[in-house]
């Protein structure tokens, strides 16, 4: 039995077994544990510390271990506390994991400040959403002042990054120009920086096209009303021979003072906490269907029943809904009723800021 | 008000204006049209019909109308009824429809044997799949030997539209190599027929060399044990120059009467229709949250509270998801189990037969 109290306590004082201990009770399906988890970060949550999270993603091979090493290893000479987390859809399929080898930044795992975590393997992105977001969470909590959460680029993963970032950051290979639309629009458009690495050795001349060919290409993107005008940017770094480093951080400390100046960094954060809690109801709502043993025999004994071609589809699931009725909410939660009933868009789009 | 009685009974005898307004009606958000869809669906659904139905994706540029055009009129030719439908997921943010522009199958149009349906504008994708495979029902209740259901290569609507299909085709242009990685492996891998269009004049030579590029690269592919060896294949075809056409109906058919013969085809729909009622469910459900003004109000006032910092997303959702209790489907329920509680995963992953 775990002393939900003790922990905190510990936590909140920056104890790193403490961390791992936590973020492993996050990640737990038991009930009893998911219990004691948001006991946890219910108390924790209330020291108001926040970290500036930064969201990282590349495909494998552009260096992102050698990166968080060099990159982490600054931040932790410069007196600051960093924590690394990693978000990896596909370990799901193949029980890999990123950051799994945590011999590939050994100077960093070394660091009393410094804090990596590996991906949890879930077989779910909702679940790996939430475990990460309160992960990140606890982070703060632990006085941590640079969360990096790293993902793989596939799509659907960085969405949901950018989602619980204050910045979102690509790191890119040197490529030849007519590569550059191997980065899909859609990432493009999340990044707030773009690290071209390995600008160093022979490489260098092929990573300075990169990034002038990404510069042009952001410029062809919509401007974002909040930013300097001169982002989202382009810029080399080279993660193993340390250079570029110090410019990428100073980027990205402009951008995030120029942001919580502006309103946009507290703005970016409400949305974010609004969307989660949305997407966490969905996710219980519909967790339901199958955690329940109910509910789950009815919906395989009406799914075999429509696979016979007893019952047609639609009937079958209007069947289902109206034994899910006795919701009951209407009646209680209309007292909460506080508009017109506009506003409820913000159910549909999951956001990314800015 | 609808006769409902009225629409089914011309409906089943093939009138094709009672289509139209049939699909019309299934396509209604009001609540009294769903009501009387429901009942019209269940009423036309005994009719035990079954059509042949294709999936046909390709991106613009590749000749689908022409291709629709001419299929279908050799099709017609044969004594068959034809319905085409569409399926454009990018018409709801640009409020255009392919299919829109009917005077692009002009002879298709003209027929009295054919049907053609342009895409709904829909702002939600699984809104148009419910809709559309209630439009596919209605077309095989309506006596239609072969329904066309078009979409445009942009990934997630290929999988549905894969979904709802017994057959599914990818149209082609003449391409260079290299540009074989242009196509998705998931959708190449959902291709039971590939149509290279456009061997014809100039482009007969590109065409061929496109025609044997996919066929070394489907060669790749995991074979597919309930299928003839030499499936899936790519084989050219000329939309314009009519030519091509016959084989390309010969191959579906073949395929066809396989899948028919080895239980394929039956076991194939069976998966398909227990995949949608659980998708149907999950979507009814949801819908919950934003329908009911009493919920809708409830989440709205969280939502800002969980924005204001006044609560954790997480402890809202909690609280949220015990309002929504009272279920009590739990107890009812019992009475259905028949099992285990195994056989859940069902619930869990859309599929696409094969």
């Amino acid at each position: 039995m775990t002393d939900v109290n003790d922990l905190a306590l510990r936590l909140v004082e920056g104890d790193r077994r403490a961390l791992a201990r936590a973020i492993t009770l996050v990640e737990s399906r038991r009930a009893d544990h998911r219990v004691q988890a948001a006991e946890l970060l219910d108390r924790v949550g209330r020291t108001g510390r926040q970290a500036l999270r930064i969201g990282l993603s590349g495909t494998p091979g552009v260096g992102k271990s050698t990166f968080i090493e060099s990159f982490g290893m600054m931040l932790v000479g410069q007196g600051l506390r960093v924590a690394v987390l990693a978000v990896d859809p596909s370990s799901a399929r193949t029980g890999g994991s990123i950051l799994g080898d945590k011999t590939r930044m050994e100077r960093l795992t070394r660091e009393r400040a410094a804090f990596i975590r590996p991906s949890p393997s879930q077989t779910h992105l909702g679940g790996v959403a939430r475990r990460t977001r309160e992960a990140v969470a606890l982070c703060e909590a632990a006085g941590f002042d640079v969360v990096l959460i790293e993902t793989v680029g596939v799509g659907q993963s960085e969405t949901m990054v950018a989602q619980m970032c204050d910045l979102f950051v690509l790191l890119l290979a040197p490529a030849g120009g007519d590569e550059l639309q191997g980065v899909k629009r859609g990432i493009m458009e999340m990044a707030d920086l773009i690290l071209v690495n390995k600008a160093d050795g022979d490489l260098k001349p092929a990573a300075m096209r990169t990034v002038s060919d990404y510069t042009g290409a952001l410029r062809l993107l919509r401007r974002r009303p909040q930013d300097p005008a001169d982002f989202p940017k382009a810029i080399p770094v080279s993660a193993l021979a340390e250079e570029g480093l110090a410019r990428a951080w100073d980027e990205m400390r402009t951008l995030a003072d120029w942001r919580r100046q502006n309103g946009h960094w507290a703005a970016c954060r409400a949305d974010q906490a609004r969307h989660w809690f949305e997407a966490e109801v969905r996710d219980g709502l519909l967790a339901r269907l199958t955690e329940d043993p109910g509910i789950r025999a009815a919906m395989r004994a009406m799914g075999e029943a429509v696979a016979d071609g007893r019952m047609a589809p639609a009937a079958a699931a209007d069947r289902m809904l109206a034994r899910l009725r006795g919701l009951g909410v209407a009646e209680d939660a209309a007292g909460d009723r506080t508009g017109d009933g506009a506003g409820d868009e913000s159910l549909d789009a999951p956001r990314v800021c800015p």
